[in-house]
């Protein structure tokens, strides 16, 4: 049996290392993704983006578990180097997390590595479509949202949650470089702090100023304190309240539309440098290419140019 | 006479215009460049960074002075979108960089924008080799070092300045996501506060142990109180000394090759993805593939095969 049919058969095992033949860019990878795909596109995808140390995991962690009392199944995926998830942080974190360990309705998924050829973009949304084809409800992708594909994989979420918390002097400012006009919703989490009044009011002055939505979808704040649980019922009902949103107003499809667009570019992108650089580097022709360039007898817009005429005329 | 050859006669106010046009995108910029582009290769290309809040902009403020001092010309370049140079955070440091701004030796340029089609990747090159055609002796280039954009930024530096301070829990995590392997320079700064000792210890452990440089360059790390210019000499000395040693072992050319790779490989992906997808798009192309990828009537996969097999047999 291939893997992905394991897959669909409810293994755990062969999700796994499909997932981690996804990381390692194992060409048999897109023989099974392809398998997989006519199953996807059922999930619901959850991003939650803010920065380190806003407690993302905590959060998530909590919204695994009032999935989870609500007998739905979830995925997580970690894309945050500092995430626990992705075992970049304390120990206790860990631990905590661990809760779910043995729980077979949670699947969850860190991406350590960073730099390989694809790009962080196109393994998550690579291991987004194994945990939707193995029917999981909900996905959560946890990401510190501040490199542009790590944008582009919470904008293509269904629904995004931007998180906060008081005292981070620069959280205003940080959203002020785009994270603002991704957030479906807000959360001011460590809300026990002080200053959660003022972040509250800053926050709903920018979201009225700045707001230009299409969908008519009054952006909500809402206050957690994740460590206690507190809040985090509301917090869900708020996630249920833009889902309803979305399918009422047959909003979902387009955001699934915009999802498809994001990953056939991200594939395209990859695949097409992949098979180039190949191409450019036989006989050494790569490396005499960029002497030249490096010697400034040539300069590299020039040497793209041609490049380009040859293979797209 | 065109905007590279006013560039070349020092006008900024062209440098000015060329580097909007490069972050606008607009085609005549690839001329400019192509003619500014053996003029380049000269500048000392310094990366800084580290999370926001580090202080990595005042830090560059002081360093500034100290080029300035000694009479060099410098160029700022702040690709982090929460830095003070890029208009991101609190008015006092802007005031203070204002310093600089009569001074016809030092040319600051903030990149505002992302998420256009080329990446922040790309626009930053460009406008790297026109402050080092316009004949700057050193280019601070300045990011959060978060995304992989960035992080490619910083590694096609001469030199690169990993800032850190006490008391920012994640500091140590986060450079397990790679910063840790890319310094050359490590700096605490705001080192007057609590646990600068202990943050030291740390660092200078981990630098000992992940150790396996090729170049026997013993990674130092220096105190700095940047706010009061305090430790700044000795940083100075230090980026001297690692640029010697560049110079000394052949390393420069080294990195400069490496850069001109990371550059190259760039242009192309963007000029190459932009020219495809104009392709694709044609009479509603694009827009057909993305509807049947969409309803699962075919998987993305597939159909990139088809394409790529058809412009690269």
């Amino acid at each position: 049996m291939s893997l992905s049919q394991k897959i669909l058969n409810g293994d755990l095992t062969a999700a796994s290392r499909l997932m981690t033949d996804i990381d390692e860019e194992i060409d048999s990878a897109i023989k099974e993704l392809k398998e997989l795909y006519p199953k996807t596109g059922k999930a619901w995808i959850i991003g939650i983006t803010g920065s380190s140390g806003v407690g993302k995991s905590t959060l998530v962690n909590k919204m695994v578990e009032a999935f989870r009392s609500g007998s739905k199944t979830v995925g997580v995926i970690a894309v945050d180097p500092t995430s626990p998830f992705s075992g970049g942080a304390i120990l206790g974190d860990r631990v905590r997390m661990q809760s779910h360990s043995t729980d077979e309705g949670v699947f969850i998924r860190s991406l350590a590595t960073r730099g390989h050829l694809g790009g962080i973009s196109r393994s998550t949304h690579d291991i987004i479509k194994v945990m939707d084809a193995m029917g999981k409800d909900s996905i959560f992708v946890e990401t510190v949202g501040v490199g542009q594909d790590e944008v582009d994989i919470v904008n293509a979420a269904d629904t995004t949650i931007v998180v906060l918390v008081p005292g981070l002097g620069d959280s205003i400012q940080a959203m002020k470089a785009g994270v603002l006009e991704i957030g479906d919703i807000f959360v001011i989490n460590k809300c026990e702090r002080e200053g959660a009044d003022r972040l509250e009011q800053e926050l709903s002055f920018m979201l009225q100023t700045g707001d230009n939505r299409s969908d008519d979808w009054t952006i909500p704040i809402y206050r957690t304190e994740a460590l206690k649980g507190v809040g985090i019922n509301k917090l869900m009902l708020g996630i249920h309240r833009h889902q309803e949103m979305l399918n009422r107003k047959g909003l979902r499809q387009q955001r699934e539309k915009e999802r498809v667009k994001i990953e056939f570019l991200e594939i395209l992108r990859s695949s097409l440098m992949n098979k180039l650089l190949q191409k450019l580097s036989q006989n050494g022709n790569l490396d005499r290419m960029l002497e030249t360039i490096a010697k400034r007898e040539r300069d590299p817009y020039t040497v793209v140019e041609e490049i380009i005429q040859n293979i797209l005329p």
